[in-house]
């Protein structure tokens, strides 16, 4: 193992570590315990899921990795906070598109060559890439494993 | 840049920005807010800001960089759960901890030379080592940052 794989083997335990805690969060939380806030006038559970997989739907396309799969959720679970929008997915229907999205992600990363983790993320110029390598796609990962565990330690709230 | 250095670059910037924020929640946070469960029957903020002491002081151990800044730490927020402990330092005191353990973290962090992040970390044996090589100085870094996140988007919930 060189020391990009192992690099990589690093970020993505982390990745998907969180990824398996936030289900087993999931997992364990009713319907109704989702349409709760994890705090008196804080952000409800089914809005943070929301956000979630809004947040990571972005990642296919910072990615370079093809469509988003729910680009309706943006205007509900980013641009807007909780509350501010009548009508959102049910917990079942969020539920089942964090399931897909989870896998999708999966099949996607694992299809991506070492060396092209180092690579610029859409989001970059090349130009601006060439003076700030670490904008690449290995990044997005990062920051997002970051972005996941905030959200989580909300969650774990709820039970 | 080599790709190290990019790669250090991506996890350090993880780490300081996640202190960063993690500092402007402690300084919007009076004593008093600090004192208040984060949500209904669960850890104080109070409780957190020391857990993270705590934790990041381990770090100094497992790093192999010196005698951790506050021991007796680890029985209190580590050991027990919070409440299980009648007297614990005061906020004022937690607060002065954290600020200068995080500039300790900072300087003894720095002091590394890049090659040396991917050695391994003082609590797995060179044999274990040898198999698992992810097992290395970086990977407490990005664990920890992980870790740090959990609670950050707990402590915000105090605001």
């Amino acid at each position: 193992m060189n020391s990009t794989e192992t690099v990589l083997k690093m970020i993505f335990d982390r990745w998907d570590g969180s990824i398996k805690n936030c289900d087993a969060i999931l997992s364990s939380l009713s319907d109704e315990q989702l349409q709760k806030e994890i705090a008196p006038g804080k952000n409800r559970g089914i809005y943070l899921l929301g956000h979630l997989i809004a947040v990571h739907d972005d990642m296919l396309t910072l990615l370079d990795m093809g469509n988003k799969l729910y680009p309706e959720l943006r205007k509900h679970f980013i641009d807007c906070p909780d509350k501010a929008v009548a009508e959102i997915p049910s917990a079942k229907e969020l539920r089942a598109y964090w399931s897909k999205q989870c896998e999708v992600l999966k099949q996607k990363f694992e299809s991506l060559q070492p060396g092209q983790w180092l690579e610029k993320h859409t989001a970059v110029s090349a130009e601006d890439f060439a003076r700030e390598p670490h904008r690449n796609k290995l990044n997005i990962i990062i920051t997002r494993t970051s972005h996941l565990q905030y959200h989580v330690g909300q969650l774990v709230l709820l039970k």
